[in-house]
């Protein structure tokens, strides 16, 4: 690692001193509308082993630096978890076709014009799509032109080096398309099922990261760590189709040290929305800036994602996705000891941070808002996290990419047009608040 | 399992007494044309742990019994490791355009008429393909009918709950398609790579080959061994389109033990032609029967792979087979210190076994006459170990399905025509002798 002082040269966070850390505990990226904080998360707070990363207190001169988006465009991408296919009848339809209709939801988004199409990685029933990378080939065969992602890739419990190999085929077969997303899992089912303790939560993803950044290089690979065989000089194939090695981005849910070892290792940091407000993230952007100067590294993309669901009026949407998301919440209420999850629930947590379930004007006004406020090269949005027909999902997709996503390049291009071609943003706005948006003026119509 | 006896009731093989084995011990399935005993089959041969599978002697009793396949048909597949592709000039395309091609190569066999597709699982850089079941899922999105099929699946360094997750994704989006072969490997690098011991070679199928089946049936898994972490209830996902879980063979090179293994299993039986002749091949085909009644289980299907390229002239294949396969073969030549490669050697290694370097006539004959002996469920030619051009893998693969394959049926029902619809094997030869081979008259014009 290049650049003065490494994370574990630096004196510690605060938190090590007893007091908090300064940008928040926000869980890591969730798979519920209605997250509250996974327990999974409360480990890595207080288990973290001795490798976890800490933020040198250094980096904190930073923070109000400026964090804009790398490429000066806005790229907008659809996800999914996979939730079940039903019958118009209300009957599920299996796991097998669902993983097949992912192919054709990832077909559709090209064809409604989405610039990327995700997948996440999940092993349970109400989210049976534990292989995004083979979903993705299916995707690449049958596009030419979208950037093929995940939301995410469990590289906490996946052997870096056999995940390289597979998302390097995906590569090969799109043309160098893929660009996973890894992140640290948002639900326990994969340590038990790889057999990886969860005390280690923050450790194995550190020395996964690193094998995985390594793998990247596509050269010799070395590595003596302490949760897989060593290597010593072997080499992995095939070779990516991306000069460099594949586009790399790390998913953080809200951890501050993630944010830093997203920039020691050089990745593109996507940032969960859920649980989030506009200034927090900004907050998360520059302290990722602030990592990548004192690490040396050249500046990576930034990223985010947002749920939604859309309707032709707010009520409608709030009714539909509720209907759609009550089974998985229900399960996760239950595993996770939230007690009854009620509408209530659903509507207030609809109320606050990047949830986007309205109608398709209310939802581009609130992209754009955000896209202004925080300048990012990427913004996700999660469409699919639900239990729905075929047509439901398909008109989702569609209404996102053809109605959605244009009507937000028209806002931010009207905005910066207005602000006399400022691409800065221009301002952040803890979010449902309009009148902190500056030039775009969302209707803000809540049922 | 059912059934009177397992192997590990019975005594011992001869080769525990000093003696050679029943059935020889022809290699693991191989990668080159002119396969010589990989030093991995010798470690295995001379090492295997104390959870290696002995044949009983009492299994011998059956030598004699007729081996007749289950489905009553032949599918004739098509097969490849994905070695290199070059441009008409000869320069090296590299890896990604080769994973790439591969889906177009899928997609090709199926228009040309090929029951089935396979891809090999190899980490070196001649044979860069690394994630057979990606590769597949590309295929799958391109393709309504063939079978997707590996030539192996290297189980031994994958973990199986993982593997099978994958390949039940692919099983997915194909609408049931997907017919792994899972073997030992035929290659040491994914045991540097993957960081498992040579030693454990034989130990480590069987220990992954019990839990795939398993994961097989889809439920609660329960697992308690050396090689991989514990299960204790948790679940794969998701299930396969397939009733009764992914059909499922595993590839046998020569070892009685692994044929054994196989009916254990309940797997389904994949003997590489290479190396072999039809009447050791119809012996190991007896054994795996037997072995099925003496475990109690169903019978499986029986299928062979031989090894294939096709031109106008004998001289011209041979001249063009030497040419594409060489890279390979004095790579291979070299690390396992055979010394050096020339034409001499595949000249000789031509005129043995199950290769089917000649005119598409010739190919056609010859299959015919193995078909007539062994009356397979499956029959895959590997038409693409070799470094070519696009157009020469193409053409491969349309000779291959629109020439030979039709031919070979047409040979096939004429002889069963005249041999009085008698749909048994017609008699077994060591090829090339034609004159053993009962109606069907090979021309043998070899160059």
């Amino acid at each position: 690692m290049g650049g003065a002082g490494g994370p574990d040269a630096g004196p510690g966070l605060e938190s090590r001193t007893g007091r908090p850390p300064p940008l928040g505990t926000a869980p890591e990226p969730v798979t519920t509308w209605n997250a509250r904080r996974p327990k999974i998360v409360d480990t890595a707070n207080t288990c973290g082993g001795p490798r976890e990363l800490r933020v040198p207190a250094t980096l904190r001169r930073h923070e109000s630096e400026t964090a804009l988006s790398l490429t000066g465009t806005t790229l907008f991408g659809l996800q999914t978890f996979g939730g079940g296919l039903l019958t118009v009848d209300g009957e599920e339809l299996g796991d097998a076709l669902t993983q097949a209709h992912l192919v054709t939801e990832g077909a559709a988004a090209e064809a409604a014009g989405a610039d990327a199409f995700g997948v996440g990685e999940h092993h349970r029933a109400e989210l049976p799509t534990s292989a995004p990378d083979v979903i993705l080939a299916g995707v690449a065969a049958r596009t030419e032109r979208i950037l093929l992602t995940t939301a995410v890739t469990v590289l906490s419990t996946d052997d870096p080096v056999r995940a390289y190999e597979r998302y390097a085929t995906v590569d090969g077969i799109s043309g160098g398309r893929v660009q996973p997303v890894l992140g640290r899992a948002s639900f326990t089912e994969p340590f038990l099922l790889f057999g990886f303790d969860l005390a280690h939560y923050n450790e194995l993803f550190e020395e996964k990261l690193a094998l995985w950044t390594q793998a990247k290089r596509e050269g010799a690979l070395r590595f003596n760590g302490v949760h897989r065989a060593a290597l010593n000089g072997e080499r992995a194939f095939p070779a990516s189709a991306t000069p460099g090695g594949i586009v790399t981005w790390v998913g953080v849910g809200g951890s501050p040290e993630s944010v830093v070892r997203a920039a020691k290792y050089n990745a593109n940091l996507m940032m969960a929305g859920l649980g989030q407000t506009p200034d927090r993230i900004q907050r998360y952007f520059q302290l990722f800036r602030a990592a990548e100067k004192e690490f040396g590294q050249r500046p990576a993309m930034l990223g985010m994602t947002s749920n939604g669901f859309l309707a032709d009026t707010m009520e409608e949407a709030r009714d539909r996705a509720w209907e759609t998301n009550r089974r998985l919440m229900e399960s996760v209420a239950r595993e996770r000891g939230w007690g009854e999850r009620t509408r209530e629930h659903f509507e207030a947590d609809a109320e606050t941070g990047f949830s986007l379930v309205g109608t398709p004007e209310w939802a581009a006004q609130r992209i754009a808002e955000h896209v202004l406020a925080l300048d990012v090269d990427r913004y996700d949005v999660n469409y699919g996290n639900m239990t729905a027909t075929r047509e439901e999902k398909l008109e989702q997709i569609r209404l996102w990419g053809e109605v959605v996503f244009p009507r937000v390049r028209e806002l931010v291009a009207e905005a910066r047009a207005t602000a006399g071609g400022d691409a800065a943003p221009s301002g952040v706005s803890d979010s449902p608040a309009p009148e902190a948006t500056g030039d775009v003026a969302p209707s803000g119509q809540q049922a």
